[in-house]
């Protein structure tokens, strides 16, 4: 690219103001940065801005332009592997401001501009991360976003100034309805706000959703009734999208109180469809996510994600969480929690539900690292594979609660609490 | 994992037949790589697979089983990161039989199965890349594959015995439809058959889809009645999901031959909705699968995704092609082409449309490393940004074939085809 073609690509230091999203990127190139961000621009907008012969210029209102380019780091090898090969690779963070009128308010089409093929095969960049998309707020207002959030999930389950107890129900698949609805109703009994359904239990064959949910709302109803307390079964209604409405009608049409879907599997603009006419509270689920999150200096950064699936419209959010076996940095579960509750305009907060491998054990550190009580957490074996049984799995986590609230320890706690005595002797062992 | 745990995930050397669907990872572990298999097994699957203090296992049924392990490399240190820490880092190749009982013939269940939670945050599993899928014959009935495919688009388009001629009309972005429809007009006029619309042009402000229809596709049928060959319009409907069956209606109902979704961005599950119900051919564009596919060792791998798009019905797969510009190795392109047309039983082959800066001096190119006639090239720039015009550089691709098909050079053809000659001095001098 000659210099003259590059400037129609550059408004470096400018704020081109409320028509423009900002993508943020962390590039490596063999090249200059900025003329790499130039690169880049020309590929995700005006790759030819004229026609053949017409005195024209796209780029002015449609071409994508670099505002600002900070070089961190000149390096003689790539991080990981070389696509594009040079004799020098500087990684270097670029701002693009990139015309909202190439896409308008619409997923598949912001992620088209923002992820699509010109971020991803321009071939004067070796590699690229996706690290941040700042969107005006004219056009976030064009956006609905959870219609529950956080502050409607406290208000449904009349939760107050403590985490959300979730819990998936274990043996996780292939229980049949009957001892699936009993496993919950003994979670329930011992304190668990709501049982979910594991990301692979959705409709199949061996336990039907309408089934399982006549079941299992029947024992919520009871546990409700016996424990005083509002319950919540968050029912896995990941399917083929044109089924997903449908699924939706059938829980909330037979008194169920949330729904789940795997988010990227089912597609976010799936997501949004459901979040737009549903009756009840949404909460996603994080599989397909690493693939494209995990990787430094390439794909999309994961915090990233958890704001888009806010935007639209999960309620709650089941999110890698801490400890070394969900391989997530610790920084990074933060700054996923933080993307669910900043303040985001007319996009409400959501509920942050970090998990993996979790036990009453587990929320001391939780509490702590996340600095809030606007979480939830979701313990498989933590609750359903207690010796006690789910209810003092469930009881156990309960327990942990009060302890913090005291501020005495998780150990002392327990020595007049069996469940979380038990808890701490089963799952306490074990390695981090 | 114990011994005992481990044998209930463990079919080394079994095939366990048509209930069972075959995945294919690439690990990096630190540990044993059969027993990380197992503990893959365990995390897809039946991670609790009984009830406290109840007699039973769900892992027959249920679970998923490594049925072989070939370590290929065991290096000191791992490829790319330590995201668990080790002192020796095995590379090995790992198939597990999954029961497709767990997911159903459901595109976004199988993608959870297969690279979901259990696949990406297996602590035992440093990397890991999803390379193959194999779905039983019984499996594959479930599901409709493209309406159309490669036979159904040479008879609709009568091209018999050669590649297919597509091109993007450029400027790709910002041309009002007038404009728009003309140069796709000249395009046809000059041979192309098929014009489409930039991954980023969809049903946008300053071009809505239904006046750009209204006015390309009555220079289609001027250009069908001037040449006497069948043409065909892309039109892209990448939108919400929600919007896309509508916009197809739309397409269809004005006698639009084609629509583009970004398959992606849209969801597969999206894509597969759609081409249940069009009337018209489905072509898949390829935004957002290079940054969960391009990474050695992590991720999945790109040719299962050209597969997943034909499952999912898409009539022409638009994939990264040939060349350093798109940075796809090139043994990758042709994999993904011959992943379009391998017999896949009851799902019929589709057309490939590999692309990336293509102009007619592509084609011998192409045509060399596919060995086969059954593909579609897409230029921009070749056609569009052509001295000539899009007239000449359409033509252009036509004289390029003329060649070929004569067996003689490019260069020797250009000395009598002008379109031909003039692309080859105004292309042909870039670098690769």
């Amino acid at each position: 690219m000659n210099k003259e073609d590059m400037n129609g690509f550059l408004a470096l230091g400018k704020d081109l103001g409320q028509e423009y999203a900002l993508f943020t990127y962390l590039i490596e190139t063999p090249i200059d940065p900025v003329t790499a961000g130039a690169h880049l621009c020309q590929e995700q907008s005006t790759a030819q801005w004229h026609r053949v012969g017409v005195e024209e210029d796209f780029r002015e209102k449609y071409g994508a332009k670099v505002v600002s380019c900070k070089t961190l780091e000149v390096n003689s090898k790539p991080k990981i592997q070389a696509f594009v090969e040079g004799e020098k690779y500087t990684i270097a963070e670029i701002k693009i401001a990139h015309p909202t009128i190439n896409f308008g308010p619409k997923i598949p089409n912001l992620i088209t501009a923002a992820a699509g093929e010109g971020a991803f095969h321009c071939p004067a960049v070796n590699t690229i991360k996706l690290v941040n998309v700042e969107l005006p707020e004219k056009y976030l207002r064009a956006f609905e976003g959870p219609k529950f959030g956080l502050k409607g999930l406290r208000r449904v389950m009349k939760v107050k100034d403590r985490p959300f107890f979730f819990g998936v129900v274990k043996p996780n698949i292939g229980l049949p309805p009957k001892p699936f609805a009993e496993l919950a109703y003994q979670a329930w009994k011992g304190g668990l706000d709501a049982c979910k359904d594991d990301e692979l239990l959705s409709d199949v064959e061996y336990s039907p959703l309408k089934k399982r949910l006549e079941l299992v709302l029947e024992k919520m109803f009871k546990a409700e009734q016996e424990t005083g307390e509002k319950k919540m079964f968050v029912a896995n209604i990941t399917d083929e999208v044109d089924r997903v409405l449908e699924l939706h009608d059938l829980v909330a049409g037979m008194g169920g109180n949330a729904v789940m879907v795997n988010a990227f599997p089912v597609g976010l603009s799936g997501v949004r469809m459901l979040a737009k006419k549903t009756k009840i509270p949404v909460v996603a689920h994080f599989d397909f996510i690493a693939p494209f999150t995990r990787m430094p200096y390439f794909g999309v950064k994961s915090e990233l994600i958890t704001r888009l699936q806010r935007l639209a419209g999960c309620d709650a959010i089941i999110m890698p969480g801490l400890g070394k076996r969900m391989l997530v940095a610790e920084e990074e579960v933060k700054e996923n929690v933080k993307a669910c509750l900043y303040d985001m305009k007319n996009i409400q907060p959501c509920l942050p539900v970090p998990g993996g491998s979790d036990w009453a054990g587990s929320l001391p550190k939780m509490h702590e690292a996340f600095q809030t009580v606007d979480f939830g957490m979701v313990p498989g074996r933590g609750v359903f594979g207690h010796p006690l049984g789910p209810e003092g799995g469930a009881r156990s986590l309960r327990e942990a609660w009060e302890a913090l609230e005291k501020g005495v320890s998780l150990e002392k706690h327990a020595e007049t609490h069996e469940a979380l005595r038990t808890a701490i002797e089963c799952f306490g062992k074990k390695k981090e």
